[in-house]
């Protein structure tokens, strides 16, 4: 079967061919249907991200995957489900993380990725797991599945920064998403489908006419140019926010957060930012911090409950949502094109493996 | 009566003369027992913090309190019970935050601090407050209640703190609180005298031999010297830490707070420093709070809740702790004492304004 990787003799991604790999107790044998790209996959081929199998002279990318079950082994899955699969892997079976359905919490060097550290993706025909890293998700979702994966980890880090505020009463009204990127865009349709927000924001760095901006404005949001209003001068500009999610990756933004909310708020932070030295007001953002109870979440990947409400947020989300937000899907012999994101009008991409065909 | 209070035309605090106060409908009047002195009394009387109620020329201090029902008036309090009273009040009546019990979470400007922001303290021989504003507590604490205060913020921290991490499973063994200050030597004995944590540290920057590190030894905590051992070495000189308390108001231990603790770690922010500018790996502090799903919690003021349950926790503390914390009780004609803090031997500071007498 034919599988795209990253290898240690070549630049870039590359196909290579591999064998059909034979599911082992307690796996099924996928076939993969779609493979979404995004910035941990750019990362990858860069090499500033992501670890070789053991042994291994190639990684086969991939952690956004929907597939098809074509052979479900000992497990109870059949023939036929559609099926998306959850990202990290516990190399030695020993993990508590694990054990308890919480990989997401596990510290790094205690687990594999699949398709990012030390275990081959789902960039490849088909692919083999446990039945229990894969979630059964509707026929209907079939096309757009691999959304599921980044959609997973919107859950989590609402999950986490709500449970924060859960100890009084938070009734919040305005969020704000830092970056409109892909996922910063499947934030902002969470909270824009969702009653608790009433007034949205999204922040970019993009002039009109933008598809962003588009999708931004059509879900009712209000787009903020950081060129024209930095973050720290968005309460003052438009209004303080009780959620911000910061989508970036840019650290400067994750410390402005703090002045950009509002009292009680709560600043959930996803970018993955290299080092980087900058000088900050830290007497001010103390004090802020304290003075206004606020808080500042990180939050890393999701499990199997993410998945799941992601799944059923995903079955809400308006078709034109996800039209807009995937922009291209390239079959495998044209996987090149997919990882092409020079383009102001790319959003996300995706490769076809294989055609969805109901069984 | 006797008031000690600071005043428009004179520097520091003064004993001034003031008409014992008549209980509104609602009210109760309360007869002083003691007051405890903390650093925002010195804040206020060194002018950085604190506002004059409108139109007067003098703001009497104390916000830490423990006192007896003198006239319960028309409340449901009886002559002689023991009371401590909480420290914010709304000016209008008509905020959402104290309807609902949380004025700890009432935006800075909406509230009244009694002893700090715009109303009087209660370092007077008598004072009123509505019945809902005193915790009833035993009277086995009528010599020691002014220390519910500090400790029901303890409290609120810990709850702030605790609630960030609700949404997995979070088993915390090593906990540590930066700052030996009285607020952070009441965090170390709750933290102590919980099953919660089987390891404790605390972080201050005294020789030996000195009273805190007694006492930090003495509740079975290990002392650790902020001069040999920087906030973000602790994990290599010692271990890493799932909670972390700050409890010094200096900023760059806020943010180096992220590199002391353990994956999955909150640390909760106590202090309230002023503008400080300095330059921070903003990079590396923003990935290691994603990629380690670590939070940072400010936490300010309390609510009747944390009253009730320090005052519960209070009552468990050894004798010794709190005979050792508590380094003076002067009586009020010299009061002036008790604002001494030059001492190394000074912990914690109490005027005697009654003394106790069972009815």
């Amino acid at each position: 079967m034919q599988a795209i990787a990253v290898s240690r003799d070549s630049e870039g991604p590359i196909c290579i061919e591999k064998p059909r790999p034979e599911p082992e107790p307690g796996e099924a044998l996928i076939q993969t249907l779609r493979v979404g790209i995004d910035g941990t996959d750019h990362e990858i081929i860069n090499g500033s991200y992501g670890e070789y199998p053991d042994g291994e002279d190639h990684l086969v990318l991939g952690h956004e995957a929907v597939g098809m079950v074509e052979d479900p082994g000992t497990t109870n899955l059949e023939r036929g489900d559609i099926v998306t699969p959850t990202v990290r892997r516990s190399p030695n079976g020993d993990s508590v993380y694990f054990d308890r359905g919480e990989p997401d919490m596990a510290p790094e060097g205690s687990y594999h990725e699949r398709g990012i550290i030390g275990s081959h993706g789902y960039f490849s025909e088909f692919f083999t797991s446990q039945a229990h890293h894969l979630a059964s998700i509707p026929s209907s979702l079939a096309q757009v599945g691999f959304l599921v994966e980044p959609l997973s980890v919107v859950h989590k880090a609402i999950e986490l920064a709500t449970s924060s505020r859960s100890s009084f009463t938070w009734e919040p009204t305005a969020a704000l998403v830092l970056g409109n990127g892909s996922l910063g865009l499947l934030m902002l349709a969470h909270l824009t489908t969702t009653d608790t927000y009433k007034r949205c924001y999204c922040l970019g760095r993009r002039d009109r006419p933008d598809p962003t901006i588009d999708i931004i404005e059509r879900l009712g949001a209000t787009y903020i140019d950081s060129r024209e209003t930095p973050v720290d001068m968005i309460p003052s500009a438009y209004e303080s926010m009780d959620f911000i999610c910061e989508a970036t990756g840019y650290a400067p933004h994750a410390f402005k957060t703090v002045d950009a909310l509002a009292p009680n708020g709560v600043g959930a932070l996803l970018g993955v930012p290299d080092s980087l030295n900058f000088e900050i007001d830290g007497g001010a953002l103390h004090n802020e911090l304290v003075l206004h109870n606020k808080a500042l979440i990180g939050s890393v990947n999701s499990n199997m409950s993410h998945f799941e409400t992601a799944t059923e947020d995903l079955r809400t989300f308006p078709d034109w949502f996800i039209d807009s937000l995937i922009t291209d899907v390239y079959p495998l012999s044209k996987f090149m094109h997919a990882f092409d994101d020079d383009d102001d009008t790319t959003i996300k991409t995706a490769v076809q493996l294989s055609a969805y065909e109901e069984r």
